[in-house]
């Protein structure tokens, strides 16, 4: 089993379309035994709060999980009911990256 | 305990002030079991050359340790004297962050 | 011994680069006591498909392994034969990033 966050402080469109891409590719290589989760804060919860095209669904039926950085929603007055039905709060996107390389996940940051 | 190694290598106010935020954000989840080094090298070292508002001062209360490549340094005819007087030099950022990951640290470029 | 990935997918030529420049620097901290791997996709394929000025033959010469992304030469209907004659092809660089940093390697995206 491989298991590894993803990075995602950005918020231009062609860059959450490359990021996502470039996980759809580690799924096709890795298969099912591959965990992900996308972990967004700052600008980068676009990926949750705006249409970013079509790749996200194929990707969450494939088990991804978008993780969305609670700060930044507080930081930016938005409730949890304006992101992604699919995605998930934590208290810190950069606390949750540090914790899961803790318990040994890889890191990634396109 | 947690550690984290965090790469800066970029001299954009608004970026080093967004990664200070990130840092401070950090402090803030994972409290006073959090160990973080800033590594800055590149243009990244401004954060210790050239005045970065007002997160600094209070992180590094917190604790953070700030390091600066010497290589930098060294690139740009600078002498450690010219850096921010807590920041510490090392010898080469990005050697840094390879010995502290393969010492179990993390790693995050925000 | 150290081991690291090194994440490239950018093209620009300056960052390009830089990032030779940075890799140089780690193997004059770290010696020969150090394995660096330099995996390109996306458009960072650049590193292994365009001229990329002077520093890439001594990294080489030094130890350097450039992996190119199947995926992207895929993707942009390059053959092998496009990319420097030293440079090896993985499946995917996202799924070798993760790969490698479960063997224990550091990971590093300047």
């Amino acid at each position: 089993m491989h298991r590894t966050v993803v990075h995602l402080n950005d918020a231009d469109p062609t860059k959450i379309q490359a990021v996502l891409q470039n996980v759809t590719n580690l799924y096709t290589a890795l298969g099912p035994d591959l965990q992900v989760e996308l972990v967004a804060h700052g600008p980068g919860i676009a990926v949750a709060t705006e249409p970013v095209g079509e790749l996200l669904p194929g990707l969450l039926e494939a088990g991804l999980q978008v993780r969305v950085c609670q700060n930044t929603l507080t930081a930016r007055g938005l409730t949890p009911d304006r992101i992604h039905p699919q995605a998930t709060v934590v208290p810190s996107g950069m606390a949750h990256l540090v914790i899961r390389q803790s318990e040994g996940w890889s890191y990634l940051h396109p």
